[in-house]
C-alpha cells in the first residue's frame, strides 16, 4: 500500500498581462513579487488555510520580514508562468520559501523568502496559531 | 439543425489577491481597471488575438479612449470574482465594451469602455485591420 | 480690504515613474486613477485633513462610488504632470470633484468622480463629519 | 579651498498613499522596490541621465538583476519616507546599490541591488555607455 506523498512543492500557474510590464517591454521587477505572493497564498489555500479567514478570526498575518531574487531572464506579455513554492523551514513563528518563476521550464527567477506570523494589530511577531502548523507540517521535507 | 450561438459575451474569472486591497481592506479603485483589461484580454485571446503578437507583427495596439464606472459594492481578499465582456458596437478605429464584475452573481462593478486601436510607434488612432475585425465580427449581436 | 479667495482649485506635480509605464512605452490606463487620488488626498491634507487620522478616530473614509475619465494623450516616462482637483458639489454624504492631468499646459485626461464617505467597518454611506465638511465648505464656488 | 564634497548619497522623499497599502493596514511588501527604484532614477536624473532620453538615443536601460531586502518596520499610509541611494560598486556593464528606506531616521528596510546595463532590443547585457560612466564615476567612493 502506497502512501500519498505530501505536498513538498507546490505549483500555481499565471498568465502575464499589460498592467504587469513595463515600458521596457518585459515585466517590472518588482512585480514578480506579486507573482510569489499570489503563489504562497495558492499553497496556503490548498492545504486549507484562507489568509481573510485567518485575520478575521485569529488576528494572525503572514508578512515578508527578508527576502533576495535573481532575476534570470524577462517574462513578457501573455506569457503563461509556472509559480513554484517549497517550504524549506519553518520556525516558531516564520517559515523559509524557496521559490521560482518558469516559463516552459525555462527558470526566470529564484527567491527565498523569510515569512513572519504577525498580529494584525500592531505587526508584532508571534507564534504561528497550532491550527495552521499542523497543516504546515506535512509539507516539509526532512 | 441549431447553429452554434455566437460568443456575444465572454467570462472570465480571477481571484482576489493581497497586491489588490488597500487598508480600507477592500479592492483599490484603480485596481477593477486591471480586472477589466484582463478580462478584455482573454475575450481577445479566445478569438484567436494575442496582443504581443499583434503589436509585433503589425505595430498595432488597443489603447482606451475613455471610460465610465459605477462601483456598487467592494471587492474582498479571497474574493472569486466573474469578469463579463460584451461588444456594444465596433466603428472603423472603436470597440466600445460593457463589462461588469461580478461575485456569485451580485453585481460589484459595472463599464462603459471605448477602446481604440492605434500605431505602436505614434499613439495615431487607425483602422482595426481586417483580420482582426473578421474575429470581431462575430461577437456582436445585431 | 480684499479678501483671501478661497482654494477652488488645487494643484499637486507628480513624476511618472518605470512603475507606472506598461510595454505600449505610455502610462498604464488604471495608473490615471493613482495619480487622481494622489491628488485628491494632498488636497484634503492642504486643507488638514489626514486619512489614516480620519480613519483612526472616526473609523470614516472616503470611497470613490462612480467616475467618468477621457484620456486625451498619453503620459510618458519621465514627463512631469500636473493634477488639478475641483469640488464641484458637496452633498451630505459625498463629494464630486473634476480633476484634470496635464503635462505643462497640455490636457492628457479629465474626469468626474463621485466620493462617498463610508464607516470604515462596514463600508455603508453616512454623513460627512461636520469638522470635515466644514474644512470641505471653503473650495466650493457659489 | 575646499573641493565640492562628491554625491556619495542620494536622498529623495515621497509620499505614501492609498494605493501603496493592502488590508493589513502597511505597505504592500513588493511597492518597497517601486519606492527604491524612484529612489535610484532620481539619482540618475540628479547626475544627468534621463532614462526615457537614454532608451530612446542610445537603446539601452538599467534593468535589476538580483537582489536583497529586509523589512525591519513597516510604512504606512500618509508617513513621508526618506530614500537613501548609495553605488557600492560599478562593473563594465553592472552598477551595485546599497539602498535604505527611513522615516525620520527610523530604518523601515534596507537593500542591496545589483543594476545591468542592457540592449533595450533583446535584454542583453552590454558595457555602460561612457558619457554615462564618467556622470557615476564622481559618485563612488574610494
Amino acid at each position: 500500500m502506497s502512501p500519498q506523498l505530501p505536498p513538498f512543492k507546490h505549483f500555481f500557474e499565471l498568465r502575464v498581462y499589460y498592467e504587469d510590464t513595463d515600458m521596457g517591454g518585459v515585466v517590472f521587477y518588482a512585480n514578480y513579487l506579486k507573482f510569489m505572493e499570489r503563489g504562497r497564498t495558492e499553497w496556503l489555500r490548498a492545504l486549507g488555510v484562507e489568509q481573510a479567514e485567518l485575520a478575521a478570526q485569529t488576528q494572525r498575518a503572514f508578512m515578508v520580514t527578508q527576502l533576495d531574487i535573481r532575476y534570470v531572464k524577462p517574462a513578457r506579455l501573455d506569457d503563461l508562468l509556472q509559480i513554484e513554492s517549497q517550504v524549506t523551514r519553518m520556525g516558531r513563528a516564520s517559515l523559509h520559501f524557496y521559490q521560482t518563476i518558469c516559463r516552459q521550464g525555462e527558470l526566470l527567477t529564484q527567491s527565498n523568502i523569510r515569512v513572519c506570523c504577525v498580529e494584525t494589530v500592531n505587526m508584532r511577531v508571534v507564534a504561528i496559531p497550532d491550527a495552521v502548523r499542523s497543516k504546515f507540517a506535512v509539507t516539509i521535507q526532512e
